[in-house]
């Protein structure tokens, strides 16, 4: 009982960083469901309805993408304006937050920092303050307007008006690097289904903005992988063998599904199968429908949105850390290694019980919500599961369904976005900050597994 | 490199008990499948058809009850004798060579075996085998004896002859303890949906059966739950937790369904649900059809047929101790405890990563299985899982898929049933004995999470 008071005085004491996170979040939301509420966001004479400004803003700051109206006809110029702010602002705040919480975390537990040498302190200093706003900001101007530039090139040679064109290439390309998926056409990117020159710098942008801060930070900074850190390795294994059997999965899944490519040549059935392998984690854009897909895809989707993309990232899901880690620890316990081991660097059981923690909690959340969702609408479990997927894991690819939830079903997609947003980034820093010792040891328990 | 040769060694060292397994169920199937074929089993004049009773004596052997063929009526009255002692063969060996195992593996770690005061040796010894063949025996007879003699009693009252009263009293006990979850009729208990004296005896004689060996002697044994081991608790904690929680989701999800139980009275709603609680964790009998049961339904029996049973038991699934386990590593990290404990016992790490390569792996052959089933069939993604949970889980409830499967579908579910049956016990034993030592350490990595 001691030990659970003990607890709880660290509890208050060290909650601090991921509740300014949940609170800036809250407020990012807050203030732009406000702006969409303004009649001027609208294109039709009344203002938004409560429940579709809210639904928009959180969708946008959390960089989902899934929404109840159609983006393009429902907000005026000025509303598109407002959710580009929102985008850019929730993509912005989750790579430095992220970034920062990670700092602060391993900080804490005596690591040393691989952002900058400075002298370890008890806390995140200014200058790793300004170092990570300075990093982000700056690889953030140079991915979006290099991709920028590539689609409103694109769209000028389609015949685009340039005004246009700059327009719809500055929000694709912010809506790709953060991850939102939000598209200023009623069919996301189905028109360009066979249009590489749209839809690679599009992947590209949601692949880079999908790896983190930190990893990014290190390839820009660091060109011989012998050097890279553990984080970085994984990742990047994960991030290329996701993409991989990804691409062929959903190329093979689709290949001869007359409603999406099986009536295209094979470059267009590659280009696509590639897009659509990279989009669920998590950027959220389609160019094919969702609702036409064979089952195996749709299957096959939900695994690559609930696995997501990288930790301190503009992406969503549980990260691909978190799986990876995972499945070193199957490839220990099959070879009989008493440690887990990743690229010769050892895991602690800490940082596993954190991976289990953090899987388990976002499979019983999507699981839950399903179960809520499918009490609440009358629609069939994979498509009800895919939907709360996408929302959880911050995708924003949809079947269609969640204009048609209702309102308790889209308050529940609104509450799902935030928690599966926040949950992994703040979950673990709480878990990693909390950790206390013992004052005794127990003697063993050895139940019978199996 | 030296490392993996090592590695190697102790695998060709060790592997023995789970092959022993492996072997000895493989045997069972092969003579069950030839004994079926013999044109005696049948009631028509041809022999059935070699997949027919490769499928059956699986689903005998594994205690799975998944049928190809109406039970009832597509075998002779040698053909049901021939598949109880089957299920009889089946459920005494799981019982006893799980123990046997478990108590190999509690050996070879050097921690003192609970079943019996003898010295410790380094392998299992004649006392021990002689100990738990007795004593899986005795229970197997006493339980089956009163449950045949319950139902019997109930069969005479309802105007069956004597002979067939007894005969089906028998056949239904012995596949209820044994988790078989086989039925002489077509409708499994769907006739007996508002019995009682029927339903309560066979959940009964399940879920003792679903305790497992170890858990029933040392309840017999000790009357104190205080000097229970942590096996025990743990077991019994996530019993009664499944079938409480289990029971009100199943009786509340169901309530206003008349496709099942919404136009009948309280007290069957409610006994239909706790049975149907208890039979997904892995009996099979089914007193609904569950072609018919709410969506919320089919997704809450997945879950529970996953989980399933206790270890060194007839049930099957992944077991209580592995998810119990999970659980009380998130509570751990919740808490931040530096170790992982339950009913004040230590649990190592290594014990936790088994668990954890247990469930993942699970769902990774579920998740596998239903996605190559899907390719191979026409049906709907939930009743495809539904029936590969069934089978790897070896529960045996179905939606009606199983017979229209197809040869390659119902291939896949034979290979399901086998290494569902025997993955979770043989698996965990062989990681256990492989475990050895790193002669050097390797620096720490710390990944970001989440
Ligand atoms: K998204
Ligand atoms: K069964």
């Amino acid at each position: 009982m001691g030990e659970g008071r003990r607890g709880g005085l660290r509890k208050r004491r060290f909650r601090h960083p991921a509740q300014v996170v949940a609170t800036a979040f809250g407020s990012a939301i807050a203030v732009g469901t406000v702006l969409l509420l303004l009649p001027v966001c609208r294109t039709a004479e009344n203002g938004a309805s409560l429940l579709t400004a809210l639904f928009t803003a959180t969708s946008a700051v959390c960089v989902t993408g899934l929404t109840v109206v159609d983006t393009e006809r429902y907000w005026s110029s000025t509303g598109h304006a407002v959710i580009l702010a929102l985008i850019q602002v929730g993509g912005f705040g989750l790579m430095t937050l992220g970034s920062l919480l990670a700092l602060f975390v391993s900080r804490r537990l005596g690591l040393r920092t691989r952002l900058n040498a400075a002298a370890e302190t008890k806390s995140v200093g200014l200058g790793d303050v300004r170092t990570v706003v300075r990093g982000v900001f700056a690889i953030t101007v140079v991915v979006e307007s290099v991709i920028a530039a590539l689609l409103t090139g694109r769209l000028l040679v389609e015949g685009q008006p340039p005004g246009r064109a700059l327009w719809l290439g500055v929000f694709h390309s912010v809506s790709a690097f953060n991850n939102a998926g939000f598209s200023l056409h009623g069919d996301s990117l189905v028109r360009y289904q066979s249009d590489g020159w749209i839809l690679v710098p599009i992947a590209v942008a949601v692949i880079v903005g999908g790896l983190g801060f930190p990893v990014i930070l290190e390839l820009v900074k660091r060109t011989s992988p012998r050097r890279w850190s553990l984080h970085t390795k994984l990742t990047l294994t994960m991030t290329v063998g996701l993409l991989v059997v990804g691409t062929l999965f959903v190329t093979v899944s689709e290949w001869s599904n007359p409603d999406t490519v099986g009536t295209l040549g094979w470059p267009v059935k590659l280009l696509d199968g590639f897009f659509h392998a990279v989009m669920p984690r998590t950027a959220g854009f389609n160019a094919w429908d969702y609702a036409d897909v064979t089952q195996e895809t749709l299957l096959g989707t939900i695994i690559l949105m609930f696995v997501g993309g990288g930790s301190a990232s503009t992406a969503g899901g549980l990260k691909v850390t978190t799986f990876i880690l995972l499945f070193f620890v199957i490839v220990a316990e099959v070879r009989g290694e008493p440690q887990v081991t990743a690229f010769d660097r050892r895991i602690e059981p800490r940082v596993i019980r954190q991976a289990l923690t953090v899987a388990l909690l976002g499979m019983a959340a999507v699981v839950g919500s399903t179960m809520l969702l499918t009490e609440l609408t009358d629609f069939a479990i994979p498509q009800v599961l895919f939907e709360a997927t996408s929302a959880f894991a911050t995708v924003g690819l949809s079947t269609g369904l969640t204009p048609n939830m209702g309102v308790a079903g889209q308050l529940v997609l609104v509450v799902l976005m935030f928690i599966g947003r926040l949950g992994p980034i703040t979950l673990v820093s709480a878990l990693a900050l909390r950790q206390h010792t013992r004052r005794y040891s127990l003697p063993e328990g050895a139940p019978i597994i199996g």
